[in-house]
């Protein structure tokens, strides 16, 4: 008499490789990709997902298979899924999915997960210019816990979420990203001072056939190579959503994805077991394999109710969501402050990403200061349930960002005090995160009034 | 027996210009401004401070007092106030300065205060290339609570706090500002290619004489024009705090500001009843007179001992705080997202405050669809207290930035539902806010895709 | 053109005692008692107190004021206040007044309170049996938060909240409280097991004319006497809300009380810095002189639309409330279970009385070990923001109740560790509350299991 | 490399009666019941466990199984189970247990549950005079949220917590407890003035062969009649915790509970998708099988360090515990008030649980008027996350409880308004409960000034 249980739409087997998965996965955005499964509204159903990096990175001592990274192959998705109405009926271009997240998590048997810096010159970073080398934590899952043994001394409960939630574009909207996003890398550095400050290189990720997986579509079928070369790469969040790492999309969320081709053409993937805002380190988030039980409904003709196109086409438009009601709850925060000054003490303009790059430098420098390095003091900042906030926009020149983070996350008080930092012997943190060597040549940035 | 009510070390009249105040106020920052008052470490003590605009825009109905509102004026602070320890030793640069806000609010028997749009060509905001009238609405407090004629149909908690709270800069400090500042004016627009996107204008503002309020220093004084001319103006939040317009340093909040001169010469000022995340309009909170009642403490020492400096010199810090006990609680949020594509569909590079711009506009279409004009959307997403975030900071070439509105201020529920949008005979919120014309020529920025 | 400043309607001047004051206070409840002041549907009003114990309580080194205190004096209402409609129609029984809460706080120059425990023969208090001596803390008040010299070591911020709200009762609602409140008296101890565990006596408070105080019925007046005899002591919460002590009636709530007399007669008094729920030791909340400021509005005929009465007539209703959205937050709390067994060993029926009292008893003996003395202790959790929960009320025989304490109002952490309890040189909190010597005879309920 | 998923230590089969499962479960608490597990301190463990009525409560069409349904075998407990610390030394007397609740859940497949309310005659439930007739709503879950086919227009995230977690008593801790409970029952009535209120019965569950599932000991053993007489049921939660059906031991809570027995033997169940306060329909949390994931330490001598014995013997203790960061969370809620005075107008004295009774039975009338039935409003308030709050418990006579009801859960607005409630053509939630008769012929309290 029961619903049953949520069906199992799309599986996958950890134990084999991304290409090998009996429902193929994809790593690009395009129309033409199949769907792999349906649901119908208001179906209470199942995806699994493999982590972000495809399995490629294991439960090990050593960070050499995140400087080794091959990025063309990240994201493996779990879809397209196909959404009809009760009647059937798909929906249409212009419809608007309402999808629930009712629950996710980790694969059973599989309760661990991990977040890493990619080497500045294979992938990088919000702050590579400061971190060069590649980076590794591993986390072990206790529940809702994660701790990790290369960041002794803190334990939070996880805001889990998928990174990349999203519709497939239609034709149209294909090549608006692929043009706008080939402008950028043609033009090059000049125009863009952000670049100066933000060293993360590509500028873009173009589409590219190398590593392109296309679900259905073998690798033999005539038209692999032309869909594989306008295929979007799945890196930025979009106007169908994709991978906006949005910590919020947890537990008891609602997304309203705008709909541009029949069916939809829903895709998950890149799971989080907890990230902070930013998830800075870049592959920053508690990177995991894991599940999202959903349900959706269709809004018909919902994009045009609710959704105001902002852009030269009706199809400038962004998701919205709500958010859910089991988030972890903390109380009390310390907060840092960045102003739109770099490093190197230039003014820049109103500028909310040099503001809150100046915020987290701020913070990891503090929390040196109770004896975590600062490369773990980076990763958890990455990944730990920490809020990047927008606080002033308007004050020119300097936009005003700030980064507040839980108190309660830690084992000690990171407060300051009259009484000052426990100092004699030191308190470090041992053992510290993985680390690779940075065998490149760009200059390092380094803090210009600090000896340390 | 018991320790007396706070003492009033900084008291306005609210019937005088703000030159005429009896303890002078002061709109610059300068090391040499005379200290007003002096308190002690522990003591408990109370601050008043006039609006933002120094009592020249009112309650009336017209919005003409903003369209030809004299900025120079702006930021009439409270202050410097010195302060010693238990012993009479005044605070040392190098010392960190706890700040406790106890307490705040309107003044007693002034419980309204304003929300204001700048014009383009005097002032404008973080949307005046959509927005380039001057506009204003007045607000009503009942308690905690507080509403606008203007805007019909929201009432909401404030989640009160003030704009600037900052220590004086040393002479050291104020030169690095003054040279950086003035490099992004020199340099005009063409290294920036945020000046593209946020047309707020001017790029910064230097120090100048017109307008210029220096406390104890009295304009005849051989010294004035010297300083007038030094001293920096308070509009941007920098490493002394001030006007960093954060939300979130409201009641129970612990801020940790660092010290550059003897005396710390804390200067208030700016309370805003509300805000939201940006504070959009530029003129954004909603603006009133009101009181600190606070504590402060000297951490001896601990700009070194907590604060990193990041830049050139030991002075490129940023205050660090906690944040209060009490505010306002929402439990649902209603998200909208931004990536950093601007209006015309162009694509930058990981900007946040394109993406921020985007998530804003967004929201404002959003509510439009619910009866409010465009006008009555921008002030309220200013003022009331939603959340900025960045939420995806790495995923080249895109930033996402969110904006989430709480759901309750709102007397109708304004999430997306399958049964659409109220229609039929449209449920427009009226009165709309009071708005002068736009007599300029700059471009105005239309949203290519949408009619209205 | 702004609507004015809340109306001061009911003022005190606390230079002059509870009968003294110009606008006359009462005591007592009876629908005689004429209105002091009007106020219409919409207004923003404002209200003085003075607090429960009229002011003879004082900001001194002794607790004798709290050992001689004369109850038959306590609870000086501010009002009645007649509530009449836009139009000028008073509010008719079987109304529901929906009475907002939009700001409170103590009188400004008047920031302290106290907290304190009766004389087991001269009121007593939930534990009495256990602290038979009166004792005293003194509170003063920092803007949000509260200290205490006798209590060391704590420091929070109140749920700040008026102890009684109410409208005035009819003659029958009146007849029947004074009935069944008899009832108890007259037929003792008896029935009634829970006697034998809370030993707060007396029983009932019945009308009494010691200490009488009716408003605007003058004692020479005829009626003064008759009245007198009627008029229902304050003590206890009853259908027409009264001295319920609920502390999330704090800023922002909305409480919907009864209509029992044409006008509603509302009264209030009995302000609370702070509370916690069971007010356990009597004279329990952070009592002080405060101000709550209004609004109200009429639902015509809301009593049968929305209560229902629950008894032999209909007049047996109580009121409803929405909690507002400004209480402090905390995030961690320890929590103390108790069984419906009392301290004999005894087996009670699904008592939650006795169960709260175990929980509250095992709270009191717990932070003892962390250096508080068990008087400290038992003001404390008296006036701090802890909540008293009924768990589970059907597992028979055993109620279990709960009472959790939020962690960070203590400067220690009080957590249970692997690593024990500090020791060595013992941590006493000092000095202690104020205490007075208990000279009755009654016998003291000891732990029988506890040499200390 | 990585820590084992959690290592399963009692293992369930659904398909299975209570008493053929391979590791047996037992429903009596006695210190001979042999453990059927042993953990490590520190090691991450499972539990699973089957519902409170052992599966014999069916998601079918007819609430014939709780009308006739066999008490003496509920509470059919996982465990016991061993706890050594990190050296395999077993836990002693005297030791604290610290438990910590690292997730929970249903068992994967079979995510439904009930909330039932027994015939009057067989159970009953706190309001089992107004209510006599036995009564169940299935439950369906969709991850976080549940929504029950028989009371529409509610939905909800669970309070997911076990009813049932304690340690084995000591033979002399037993003794206590059969001593005391013992006399409840020979006293009968008398004494007990609540019986005359709370009509639920019997008055204490004692001892009994019947229905005694013992473990690992065999109905053939030797032993097996005696301890059968003496083990102690497991309805009421006791000093060993048990079944306290407190709904805040969610996931990320740590419960300390007190060793009595060599290995503490730690036995879990009932678990319960959510739950209100007090439980009130008595099978009335949303009932399911379910799993523990947990963690624990032994904090060696706990119980003298941490818990003060209350009562004649050291073991007169009550465990506490810490409430984890997870749980939902509302903002709003409509509260509902109980004074003691019961539903034929008597006053009782300071009587919690009959304020209490009060409370819900306003809130059901309250929401009776929006068109849930009776029996509806009766199983929701029972099992959804509202709160039950002990306001004042000084203020003689009257007791103020109150029940608080999150507003977000419903699918209209609850709150009062001007507008009034809904009318015209009644809103009537169908269908109904599942209702059986009730044949018994005691007397049936009805609210005397109600005609419905």
């Amino acid at each position: 008499m029961a619903p049953s249980t949520p069906r199992v739409v799309v599986k996958v087997d950890l134990k084999k490789k991304p290409w090998e998965q009996e429902q193929p996965l994809h790593n690009r955005w395009h129309p033409e990709i199949p769907s792999v499964a349906q649901v119908k509204a208001g179906e209470f159903f199942r995806v699994e997902m493999i982590d972000c990096m495809g399995g490629t990175v294991k439960d090990n001592s050593s960070s050499a298979d995140i400087k080794h990274a091959d990025l063309s192959m990240s994201h493996c998705l779990s879809g397209p899924i196909r959404v009809v109405d009760e009647e059937g009926v798909a929906a249409k271009p212009g419809d608007l999915l309402a999808l629930e997240i009712c629950n996710l998590g980790p694969l059973p048997g599989d309760e661990w997960g991990f977040t890493a810096s990619f080497d500045r010159e294979n992938g990088g970073g919000f702050l590579t210019d400061h971190f060069p080398c590649a980076s590794k934590a591993i986390w072990y899952f206790e529940g809702i816990y994660a701790y990790s043994p290369q960041i002794p001394g803190v334990r939070f409960p996880g805001l889990t979420h998928p990174g990349i939630v999203g519709t497939a574009p239609s034709m149209e909207l294909l090549r608006i990203w692929n043009e706008r996003e080939r402008q950028i890398e043609e033009n090059g550095v000049k125009p863009f001072s952000l670049c100066e400050v933000v060293h993360q290189r590509p500028l873009a990720n173009l589409p590219k056939a190398k590593g392109c997986l296309l679900g259905y579509i073998d690798k033999e079928a005539p038209e692999w190579e032309r869909i594989a070369k306008e295929a979007a790469r799945t890196l930025p969040g979009r106007e169908n959503g994709g991978n906006c790492d949005i910590k919020n999309l947890s537990t008891g969320s609602k997304i309203y994805l705008p709909v541009f081709v029949e069916g939809a053409n829903l895709s998950t993937g890149d799971m989080h077991f907890s990230q902070g805002d930013g998830e800075i380190s870049f592959c920053g988030a508690i990177e995991m394999n894991g599940f999202l039980e959903l349900k959706c409904d269709i809004i018909r003709n919902g994009m045009k109710e609710y959704l105001t196109p902002m852009g030269p086409t009706p199809l400038h438009v962004n998701p919205i969501f709500e958010i859910g009601p089991v988030e972890p709850r903390f109380s009390e925060w310390l907060v840092f402050e960045g102003i739109s000054v770099d490093e190197s003490g230039r003014q820049h303009y109103l500028d909310a990403t040099v503001a809150y790059k100046r915020a987290v430098l701020n913070a990891i420098d503090y929390l040196y200061k109770f004896g975590y390095s600062k490369e773990q003091a980076y990763l958890l900042l990455s990944c730990c349930p920490c809020e990047g906030r927008i606080s002033g926009i308007v004050d020119s020149p300097n936009a005003v960002a700030t980064l507040a983070i839980p108190i309660s996350i830690f084992d000690q008080d990171i407060r300051p005090k009259t009484r000052k930092v426990p100092s004699g012997p030191r308190i470090v943190r041992k053992p510290d995160v993985l680390k690779s060597t940075y065998d490149g040549k760009l200059p390092i940035t380094k803090n210009l009034s600090c000896s340390t």
